[in-house]
């Protein structure tokens, strides 16, 4: 049995209201370092059997249909154990 | 400038409905050998100036009091560029 972690976050170019909602509220708890806030998502996905091309394209093809939505988010695909 | 990811899960022994949502529309999209899915939030926080102790410090602060609720979630916070 593998874990694959598939990372996905809104594109740049896309508006991030949480993100900006969130730096606001770490600045005013004090943390004024922060410049910049980016919120998204993470699914560990464990996956049965041997973790070949194959079985990684797959969950390449679980991100790009159903985990995230490839018009406003981008998504990274990884091997964790 | 520093880009520190904060991660955060659902503990182990918390139920997470999402997560068997998600692989239960996996599984009717005929991806069978997905075994589990957990979701969780993934932010991307950018810091100004030097990325010292201190600072990592402060990130694990935002996570311990903002980003995370740390009675249903862990957090894991590593340095990414």
């Amino acid at each position: 049995m593998a874990r694959v972690v598939v990372d996905v976050m809104p594109k740049p170019e896309i508006l991030d209201p949480q993100g900006q909602a969130i730096q606001k509220a770490l600045g005013r708890m004090g943390f004024e370092t922060v410049s910049g806030v980016r919120q998204g998502k993470r699914f560990e996905v464990e996956v049965e059997g041997e973790l070949d091309e194959a079985a990684l394209a797959k969950v390449e093809q679980m991100a790009e249909t159903l985990l995230a939505n490839t018009v406003i988010e981008e998504y990274t695909v990884r091997v964790e154990s």
